[in-house]
C-alpha cells in the first residue's frame, strides 16, 4: 500500500525538514511512501477564500480511487497501535493508496473535510504544519513497527 | 511564573534538539524558563526496577513547593487555547514555579504519576520522549502568544 503525503508549500523549519527526511527513509524500508508539494499559484484567481482554492489544490491531487485521510483536530483520535491496525484494515480492504491531506494556517475547507474518507487527529493541541507533517511521519514508521512487532515503537 | 523541564538525558535526535532550542529561546521573551538535564548513574544501587529509580530521581529534584505536571498519555488533553487558561489559572494561585516530568522509554513510576498536581497529555499517540520535549516547548510558547494574543498561534 502506497501512503502519500500532500503538502501545500514547502517545510520552512529547517530541523523539521531534516526530521522529516529521516523517518522518511526509515519508512521507504517498509512501505511505498512519498511526499509531494504542491505549486500554489502565486496569485489565485480569486474566486473563494485561501483555503477553499488550497482545497481544490488539494482535492484534484487525489489520484482517483485513493482513500483520503484529512488532518483535523476534530477528526478521530487514535493510540500508535490502533493507528497500527487501522493500516492492517485498510490493506486488508485492498486499499491501494492512502493520501495524507495537511492544510494551511487556516486549515482545510469543507469540501476537503466532507470528502474524505477519515478525518484524523493528532492531538487536541494546535501545532504548526510543519510540525503536524513531522508527527504524521513519525507515527506512520511507528505504526509499521508495530505491525512488524518491532522494538522501537516502544 | 517559571516553567522548568526535567529530562532524565540529554536530547538524542540532533533535529529536535535543535527545535527545542529554537522555541526556548522564543519562550524566554515571555517566561522564565529553563531546562534540567538530570544525571541518572551509570550504575544505579538498583533495588527497584529502572523506571522506579528514574522516578525518585525526578522527584528529588523537584523545589519544594513547586507544581509538578507529568507527561502522561492517560492523563488530561487539553486544547491550546485551554492549556493557556490553565497557565493563568495558576499564575492566579500564585504559583511561583512549575516543573515539567517526561519519562524514560519505559514511562513515568506511579510515584511520579500519583504524586504529581496535573498529569498531562499531548497525544493518544505514543511519541519519542524526545519529541514529546519538543511538543511540550512549543505549546508552552503558544500558550504564550495566546496568552498575549499574538498571531502566532493562529
Amino acid at each position: 500500500m502506497k501512503h502519500e503525503l500532500l503538502f501545500l508549500s514547502r517545510t520552512k523549519d529547517v530541523f523539521i525538514a531534516e526530521g522529516i527526511k529521516t523517518y522518511s527513509s526509515r519508512l521507504k524500508h517498509y512501505t511505498n511512501f512519498s511526499i509531494s508539494t504542491l505549486k500554489e499559484k502565486k496569485k489565485w484567481h480569486r474566486t473563494k477564500s485561501l483555503k477553499d482554492d488550497q482545497g481544490v489544490l488539494l482535492l484534484k491531487s487525489v489520484p482517483t480511487g485513493a482513500f483520503t485521510v484529512a488532518l483535523d483536530s476534530r477528526g478521530s483520535q487514535f493510540s500508535s497501535e490502533s493507528f497500527a491496525r487501522k493500516i492492517e484494515e485498510w490493506e486488508m480492504r485492498g486499499i491501494k493508496q492512502v493520501n495524507y491531506l495537511i492544510g494551511g494556517p487556516e486549515g482545510l475547507s469543507s469540501d476537503v473535510t466532507g470528502s474524505a474518507d477519515l478525518l484524523l487527529s493528532l492531538s487536541k493541541m494546535t501545532f504548526t504544519h510543519d510540525m503536524v507533517r513531522l508527527f504524521l511521519v513519525e507515527q506512520l514508521y511507528r505504526a509499521y513497527t508495530i505491525k512488524a512487532g518491532e522494538k522501537y515503537h516502544k
